[in-house]
């Protein structure tokens, strides 16, 4: 049994068995997230793995239908968090995934420093100064906008968090490429697999995923490209062919 | 009529109905510069384009179908600018077409600073240690190694020869991404469109296209990928689509 909140409801996590309450005033996990979770390389029998931002959980709770390790979501706002944790219990997964509510810039602190093997995160895109044009409510501000934390924080907490050889994966727009791989070599982590995804054929990207090494070698691999919508306007196999464990 | 050296042959220009002179021995032109030519923004009734490391003149001659404006190779190797030259007669096209034979770094000295309006480039791609390893002769070694010039060279040189608001593209491997998208930043060539190139449906990319604006503002684009071959190993109307004037 759960308990939902006001205006809350339970919505089916993508295209897995799982759950997630979720609440549109609040925040809904969006296909930026799916995508990144099927995106990371994973270790599959056990590790530690930590998901910044994590909002209400839809990161960590796709990774453990392709991992048996540990994952940590780090959350600052405590109604997010709150959502979170009811529903790891609706899933019957507090053993494998837990929470925090924190600012991630303490991540590295209240966690243990080069302790992780993966980090992964979907930090807020937007720069701080358009929430206040855009009239958002506070949740959704501070979800999208960097209020609490910028893209250079996000990635030195990550590179701070994970082991030699750990792998940090980002998603984010593409017209910050060059930002994100930057502040990644910056932080000692190799930029090594970029993917980007596209909402259809014939146009252009949309979504970027990014995986660095960290102290990794150079070596940049382009991924073959991701399509979202076929001509019909469905979801494309590249987005439905979810691995399972 | 033309006079053919020792080891030459006249080829097709592709899919243009232009012809080219060249050599097995010395040099032939890849998709990666016909890629090059199909992917730059070119003005369609003037301007003044030039074209750094020419080689056998493949990019002059292909952005000849798609702009009247007047372009200019710039070859160090005499023996490939004397390929050049006469490919240019072959075709008629000496008037819209010229070469310089000299070392690309002279470019804004010889053509002028802040006059052109498009530079392309489809540079060395290796680095000049591994010359010596693949024991190549000495044309192909040069036009493939960075043995007389740098990727910063070439896009330090570009940024001279441009115009304001001119733009430069050029080709390279996507291992070099980082690189290419850091030195044309530090030159003042803000990076603006960017488009992969796979050799098939689920490879990696083989090649990356990249275009920047003198003194642009920030604002990246991916545009659709590029595939070279179909499922039965024919080249895909992405290459064969080439615009004609």
């Amino acid at each position: 049994m759960v308990t939902l909140g006001k205006n809350e409801r339970i919505d089916d996590l993508f295209d897995t068995n799982l759950k997630i309450i979720q609440s549109p005033d609040v925040f809904a996990f969006s296909l930026d997230a799916v995508l990144l979770a099927k995106f990371v390389y994973v270790p599959i029998q056990k590790g530690s793995l930590v998901d910044l931002c994590t909002g209400n959980g839809a990161i960590p709770f796709m990774l453990t239908t392709r991992t048996k390790g540990h994952i940590t979501g780090i959350e600052i706002q405590p109604r997010l968090y709150e959502m979170a944790k009811r529903s790891a219990a609706l899933n019957g997964l507090e053993r494998q995934v837990s929470f925090l509510c924190d600012d991630v810039k303490t991540a590295p602190e209240k966690l243990g420093k080069h302790q992780y093997d993966i980090v992964t995160c979907n930090p807020p895109y937007f720069p701080k100064h358009q929430a206040r044009d855009r009239n958002l409510n506070e949740h959704l501000a501070i979800a999208r906008h960097e209020i609490f934390i910028t893209l250079e924080d996000v990635i030195a907490v990550s590179s701070q968090l994970l082991k030699q050889k750990g792998k940090a994966a980002f998603v984010h727009r593409p017209d910050r490429l060059m930002d994100i791989m930057m502040y990644m070599r910056k932080h000692r982590l190799e930029p090594k697999r970029v993917q980007f995804v596209y909402p259809k054929k014939g146009k252009e990207a949309n979504i970027l995923l990014i995986e660095g090494t960290k102290d990794g070698k150079e070596g940049l691999k382009i991924l073959p490209p991701v399509y979202v919508y076929d001509e019909q306007g469905h979801y494309t196999e590249d987005v439905l062919e979810y691995e399972r464990r």
